[in-house]
Order: C-alpha cells, then sequence, then structure tokens
C-alpha cells in the first residue's frame, strides 16, 4: 500500500509499505484525514535531536527514550479519523465502515506503542494503519471526518486548560496563536473563560484567534501583552527560548503559567524572577482518554468549529511539499492529509 | 547606638547610629537575638546584581526593584526577636519588657518597607530597631529569645509545604539541607509527612536533617537521589544554576517542584524535560501572616525543636566573622546575633 515516510529529513511517498495486519484486539481501519502537527515538523528536521534528548529523560513509563533507527524509514501521523476495515482475531470492534478516532496508542500483547513516530508502527500518512480496538471512539452526528480528525490537537487544549484549573472569571493570555495556541483558545471558551487573549506576531493566525473564540489580540511587535493585560493564567505555545523568562519577568504576582509550547533547545531562565513573584510554571503534555472523549464530543456537537483551522488539504503524494508549507504561518494552519 | 552594618561588601561595626524613634503605630524595641539569614550573605558578596535583578522585575507590589544604594551604609538583619521599650504616639502595643517577634515590614503613614536591606531602616542587627505594633507577636510560654528568632526562617518551611500541598502519605525529597532545607523537613514533620528524604553533600547537614525529621539522608556524592527515591513532590533548597534541570530531567512523571533555593544566576533548562513528564515548578517565597503565627506556636510548644539548628552565637562586633564563617556547610547553620 502507499504511505508518505521521512527519509533522511524529508517526506516521500512510498507504494511498497506491506498491508498492516490487525492482531488481537487491534482493527485494521482505512485513513479519512490525518493532521499534520508541528511535532512532526520539528521531528523531520531536528530527530536526530529529539531521539537524543528523550534517551537522556528518566522516569518516563518508556525509559531509553524514543526507540527509532532514522537510518531506516519513519512512520508519522497521529492526528487521524478513520473507517473501520476489518477486526483482529477474536476483537470486539464497531462494524466495518464505521468512521472513529482513536488515541495514538497500539496496544499489543507485548505493551503499548505510541503511533507518533516509529520504523514499525504505522501512523496516518498512509493508506491503512492500525488501531487499538478498546481506544476507538466512534465519531458522532455525521461529523466529516476532516474535522473529526482534530479530535487530537483540540485534545491537546483541553488538557492545558484543565491542568490550568483556570476559572471563569480569570484572566487568560495565550501566547501564540499557532494550532496548539488555538486549541486552548477553543478550550478556554468551551470552559467559559470571559477574558481571553491572545498574542502572536502574525495577523493571520490573530484573525484565526478572534475567529476561536479570543476576546482580544494583541501583536507583540508593538509591545509586551503584559503592558496591555494582567492575567492570571498565562498559556505558553510558543515554544522557542526566551519566553518562559520574559514571562517570568513581567508576568504579575502568582501567575500561573501552563508551558504548552515544546521547546527543544536549552533555555535561560533567572530563577529569581520566579521566586520573587512566586510563580507557577506547570509543563503539560498530550491528554487523557476523558479529555480526547470530551474534544470528540465538542467538535461533533458544535461548541468547537474546527473548520477555521484546516487551511489546506492534501493527498499523500503531497506530504513533503506541506512539510514545507506550514513552515510560513500566515499562509496555513493545519493542513490535512487526505490519502 | 550601636549596629553592625554592610559597607563595601563588609559588615562593620558603627556606635553612631541615631537612635531610632517611633512614630504613630510603631514600637521601639531592643533586639534580643537575630539569625543571620543567607540572603544576608547573598546581598553582603552579590548586592549590586541584586539590586540591579530587582529592579528588571515588573510585575511587583512595590515597583523598581529595591531601593538601596549601595555606596550608602545598608541595614539587615530579619530574623529578630526583641523586647517592646517603649510605643510610638498613639499606638496600641504591648507593655514594656514584653517578649516580641514580627514579620519583618514596617509599617509607615507612607505604606510599607520590608526589613530586609536598607539604607533607613534598621534590622535586626542592631541593639534596637522599630517594629509595627499591629504585626508584633508575643513570645509565648516563656520560649527563649533565641529560639523565637528562629521564627522567620521556620515559616519559610511552613510556606513552602503549603504550597506543596503535599498530602502525610507522599514521598518527599529535599534537596537541600541548609537553613531552608532544614526548615522544610520541620515543616513536613509538622505535617505529618510519613516519608522525608533530604539530600545534602554535607554529613554535618545530614545530620541536621536527621535531627529535625528526615527519615532518610542521601550524599548526592554517591548518585543520584533518584536512584533511591520516587518522591511526589521535590523541594529544591540549593539555589544554585543546574539543579532545576537535573530534577526535570530525572524526576518521576508528574512531580510537583517546589523552588525554595534562590538562584540569582542565569540557569539552563530544556524545557522538553518538564513537558515530557509534566513536571509543574512553583517557585515560593517568604510566608503569610498566619504561616509566620504557626511558625511560632510550633516552635513555642515544642512542636518544632530549632535548638539543633543554633550553631553559633556572636556580638554585634562579631558580625562580620561571622558571615565569613557561614561559608562552611560543615561548621556552621545559624548564627545568632545577640546585640
Amino acid at each position: 500500500m502507499r504511505a508518505s515516510v521521512l527519509r533522511d529529513g524529508r517526506m516521500i511517498l512510498r507504494d511498497d509499505v506491506a498491508e498492516p495486519v490487525p492482531g488481537p484486539g487491534q482493527v485494521l481501519v482505512e485513513v479519512k484525514a490525518c493532521g499534520i502537527c508541528g511535532t512532526d515538523l520539528h521531528f523531520a528536521k531536528h530527530g536526530a535531536q529529539m531521539v537524543r534528548l528523550t534517551k537522556e529523560i528518566s522516569g518516563m513509563p518508556i525509559e531509553g527514550g524514543l526507540p527509532v533507527d532514522l537510518s531506516d524509514d519513519v512512520f508519522m501521523g497521529h492526528e487521524f479519523s478513520a473507517e473501520v476495515v476489518e477486526a483482529g482475531p477474536d476483537t470486539d470492534a464497531p462494524t466495518p465502515g464505521t468512521l472513529v478516532t482513536s488515541l495514538p496508542v497500539l496496544l499489543s500483547p507485548k505493551g503499548f506503542d505510541p503511533i507518533v513516530s516509529s520504523n514499525t508502527v504505522i501512523g496516518g500518512y498512509a493508506e491503512r494503519m492500525l488501531l487499538s480496538a478498546p481506544l476507538l471512539l466512534t465519531i458522532p452526528n455525521g461529523l466529516d471526518p476532516r474535522r473529526a480528525s482534530l479530535t487530537e490537537p483540540m485534545a491537546v487544549g483541553v488538557h492545558a486548560v484543565n491542568k490550568s484549573s483556570i476559572q471563569p472569571g480569570e484572566v487568560a493570555l495565550v501566547i501564540g496563536s499557532g494550532p496548539i495556541g488555538l486549541a486552548i483558545i477553543a478550550a478556554l471558551r468551551l470552559r467559559g473563560v470571559e477574558s481571553i487573549v491572545a498574542a502572536d506576531y502574525s495577523p493571520k493566525r490573530r484573525g484565526l484567534a478572534a475567529t476561536m473564540g479570543a476576546h482580544q489580540t494583541l501583536d507583540p511587535a508593538l509591545g509586551s501583552p503584559f503592558d496591555e493585560v494582567k492575567p492570571s493564567v498565562v498559556f505558553e505555545a510558543v515554544g522557542v527560548p526566551g519566553i518562559i523568562n520574559d514571562v517570568m519577568r513581567r508576568a504579575p504576582m502568582g501567575t500561573r503559567v501552563i508551558v504548552a509550547g515544546v521547546c527543544m533547545e536549552d533555555d535561560t531562565v533567572l530563577p529569581l524572577f520566579g521566586i520573587a513573584k512566586e510563580i507557577s510554571l506547570q509543563f503539560v503534555n498530550a491528554y487523557d482518554v476523558a479529555e480526547f472523549a470530551e474534544s470528540l464530543r465538542a467538535i461533533a456537537e458544535g461548541e468547537i468549529d474546527v473548520s477555521p483551522l484546516i487551511t489546506g488539504e492534501v493527498g499523500l503524494d503531497g506530504v513533503g511539499a506541506a512539510f514545507d508549507d506550514l513552515a510560513n504561518p500566515d499562509e496555513h494552519c493545519k493542513i490535512l492529509v487526505t490519502p
């Protein structure tokens, strides 16, 4: 079958990938849509660094970091919707033809593998892939599977907002209006937060921020957002060095900072800034099963309209070019791969 | 009167300091004991840096940083106990002779001044000083004023533990057993935490950690504490660059890190470490009125025995030498100045 794979830093189309065969508890699905995530872009560019850095981390459920061999092809694509084709042996699964989505995790008798970047576990940039029957969520309400594929990135926003414990009357400042920042804005709106301020250098993204629910948008080129707004909670959704320290320096006393931007470079902070004002930094990652389901529900019931975020659609042969196009924040937000 | 003041980076004894005169709401007290704090040591060595850095912080109750002129003498000493001498005009205060302590803040009709480092507000390294009548706490139970002077540093521990929301069944790792780490250990014990692990390179300080309530002590020279213990809450009480990143790299998933060590240098962290494990960093500073009072109560009722922490006592003429002596962690913990 066909799949777009990472080889030597580029996404290339293969037509000779072995057809995946579902084992017990697994389901073969046909991919309907898969969003391109910033993590994939970063992995394509800095895969060796990511593999090396994740090896350095201890205390994780799986020790040893990302077990990815970059000299071999890498499958990616973790924001997918799909149609059930067939279940593995002795497996309860929805009937063939059912539209589903799932947490990007593949269970097997040996344990579990994240469906993120792998030499063996096929992701959503392919015609077909395997999912785990116990993790399948049926797409309800006749929701377009294109929109359902945004369940995953929107769940990231739901989780970040849950971790903040923000109350509706508190002021939220969201720094960065890329896909993660926009998902956070949507989740803040969903939670009823009455003052959502978004900051981004890109006019296009400030426009999207307003569309997704920001009450006010700011251009950091014109001055620090903290000159305009005194937030209780700051969501950092940029992930470049320097932002955390700037937030600690300028934020009001007691600010809760949710760090959702994934900075994979060394960053310099002055702890004194945090201490003087009792800042807290809560680093966040992913979501749980309930948050994933809540994201799908909110999209399906129209409480989050994800359609403005979808700025492009390509086939498997267009993934490489789409990776390049996504470098320009004024052009694109989310490009879907529809195999 | 006599006072030890910071001049050109050294503590020197003056005998010509003008007698302080209490204004309305203020009380003249005679200092009985004043502990030497690491903040004072740091200010003596790096005062210019501290003044400069605090100016860079915005969002504070008092903008503009520490208003200290280092070319003039600086009064310090914020861990004090004292005896009431006389109240200012129209001021309700305990009768002369009453032993008291207080949050190190001087209220005046113009606002408030921290009693920490100031060209004008006299601290505890002096024969007499001014305190604020509404903030006075009477020292109960015939408690020795030497021990009562540790109310302030112990309150720092009470506050750090409160901010952690640690539960008795959770494992606490305290990194660094200087005065702040030891105060945290005492406060953890006070809260009923059943597994308190202390790490410090100094055998003397590991001994003090055990005395103050640590159930286990570790020497980081023999291996990372995280190889031995999987804490839910880590208290960082060292405050040197590199510690926060090491904690983020090695701590278990979801660890709450309370940053109580005051690092005033740039520090390098890799945010990815925090993100991968959803670490939180809560920077903490000082205490509130209730925590200060709780600290005094616990000391007075014998629930915290501070006497092992007091490793030296000097007069006003010995402050300079004591500052030097405190550089050696195997020799001293807390030196009291008893004017």
